[in-house]
């Protein structure tokens, strides 16, 4: 399929893995889980399935270096940047009139730096299916099999089958879900009919910009500025000018909960959203006591169930249960393990106390 | 009075203070509280009471240039080494015959170093009544009103008043009472007859040399042999030679519980035994959480009465309760509050493991 093209979402700030991820090194530009990044597994995932130059990247200024450098084999101007950060849709709409301009008959699988997946091969596999379904003309999305009731994720509400396609499911959508409450998500998983909305995308670029032009015209008019721009200039300083007017909003809000015949293929690729450290925790075997421990030289007297990140220091716990630390260079963190989404109010704290050298 | 000597023990090695307290350099000697030493403070608190070169300090050889260099006030011959640990009778003995070679007609006060006292001036006319009453023959010891049902002390129950000095209740001693678990500790406070064993202790050097001969007759010889020495090469040698076949014992066990016409002085002069980091946490006054925050910077998301010492790294907290936090150059501890006592148990893992370097 030589007009198969990913767009890897790489422009989050990842604030919940402060103090690894830091405004300068964001998370999907962090060795994490193991000695690749987060946006090189993103990379490797594709391998075999296209080429690195139909590897496009959609990213901030300030990370375009860091990731380029990472993965030598994507051409340089494949790499989309965001003056700033106008939330997925607008992202997705860059991104789109790009490939437009170098394939009008793209088909666009919309893929993220920041999940973890560990069955690589099934990963290929959907995604290869799924094009076969966009090329039909259809909006693919990917949906994950919930492995227990989450409120943290949105979900997708299937309809019917459709179709079989390479062994996978191929399903009418019946509706987009916000994130439920506990009693709402544990009735979901009872009925078989969610699953957890992944943020992967997979459409022919004529039907994404079809939908900006009927959904979000306002949006629309201006990615057809840039796209003009394009043909002739280059389009960067047109993408300057036009940016800081564009309105913020998600992909999901924006377009998919309007669009019409949207597909879901639920899948079981062992996906898991690497939000924060908890998450972490959860992505690697815990030693007897239920520890997790990386890359540290760690001592414990009655230590359970905890997360340690090192660090050129020794540590040292006692009685802990549930805790996560994580020691850099000039941070030590220390938080409780159902309280892992709040480091995003440290880092606020910083952010509102201008301690920029912790960012 | 001029024949009043103090005797300052400070040979301990303080490894529940771990990691700030190192093998080269123990709690005494390290500012715990302010800018001063513990041993600074226990030189500091005689002031005005008797003058440096009365003050006698015994410790282990590996202590003696950091101690001495932090008083210089006190003269080098004044510290006393034991060339290994050999537990409290010993160390006393041992002090007791050196300063019965200077002055025979001593009354001695032994006093410790890793204690904390709020009220310096009432310790001060405490110690002098002591003598007084130490002049008349008796043993004495300081016994601290209990603030609370303590389970990590010995406690000292009186008989009837005998007299009264400077103000000070003198009471004859009932028993010495090794530690209680709760419910008698509890019963204790309710009789107003108990107080906790500070081992402060104030005698005559005649009278504790007698209690030696009488009821520790094989250290009473070892220390007459040490006694000949003195008066003719100096001792080392001799102590070089005796100090390895010295038994180890107590104080308590080996004299006080076995001693006629033992004299208690119950005094509340805001003591606190400085034995591990939740004792230091309670030593501050808090902040608004119940947090207590020593030379850190520190950044919290609901945390509450916990106590966390830095550091040169920023400390981020969330979600924590009663949690002790020390960073150190090469160490994090982290610690429940409760279980501060088992700072020693991950000592002992670096000894046995042979980390001497965290030692």
């Amino acid at each position: 399929m030589s007009n198969f093209y990913a767009l890897i979402m790489a422009g989050g700030s990842g604030t919940r893995l402060w103090p690894i991820s830091r405004q300068n090194r964001p998370k999907q530009a962090i060795e994490l889980i193991d000695n690749r990044t987060m946006f090189q597994h993103a990379v490797d995932r594709l391998e075999t399935l296209l080429p690195p130059d139909r590897i496009m990247v959609v990213t901030a200024r300030e990370y375009v270096e860091i990731l380029a450098g990472q993965v030598p084999d994507v051409p340089r101007e494949n790499f989309i940047v965001e003056p700033m950060a106008r939330d997925t849709a607008a992202a997705i709409g860059l991104a789109a009139v790009h490939l437009r301009h170098r394939d009008p008959e793209a088909v666009m699988a919309v893929l993220t730096a920041d999940h973890y997946i560990r069955d690589v091969d099934k990963f290929r596999r959907v995604l290869s299916a799924a094009a076969q379904v966009a090329r039909q003309g259809h909006i693919v999305t990917l949906g994950i099999q919930p492995s227990f009731p989450s409120t943290g994720f949105g979900y997708i509400r299937q309809r019917e089958q459709l179709d079989e396609v390479d062994g996978f499911e191929v399903c009418w959508v019946d509706s987009f879900v916000e994130k439920p409450d506990l009693d709402r998500a544990t009735e979901f998983l009872t009925t078989g009919l969610y699953s957890w909305n992944s943020g992967m995308f997979i459409w022919q670029i004529s039907r994404i910009m079809a939908e900006f032009a009927r959904q979000m015209p306002e949006l629309y008019a201006q990615l057809q500025m840039i796209a003009a721009a394009l043909a002739t200039s280059g389009g960067t300083e047109v993408v300057s000018d036009v940016w800081p007017q564009v309105r913020k909003e998600t992909i999901d809000y924006g377009v998919m909960e309007g669009a019409e015949d949207v597909i879901v293929i639920p899948v079981d690729i062992g996906w898991t959203d690497i939000g924060d450290w908890a998450a972490i925790y959860q992505l690697h075997e815990p030693d007897g006591s239920g520890n997790v421990v990386v890359g540290a030289e760690h001592l414990s007297v009655g230590t359970n169930t905890s997360f340690i990140q090192g660090g050129k220091k020794l540590v040292a716990t006692i009685g802990l249960e549930n805790v996560i630390i994580i020691d850099t260079d000039d941070v030590i963190l220390v938080c409780a393990r159902d309280r892992a989404q709040d480091v995003k109010l440290i880092v606020e704290q910083l952010q509102s106390e201008g301690k920029i050298e912790f960012l």
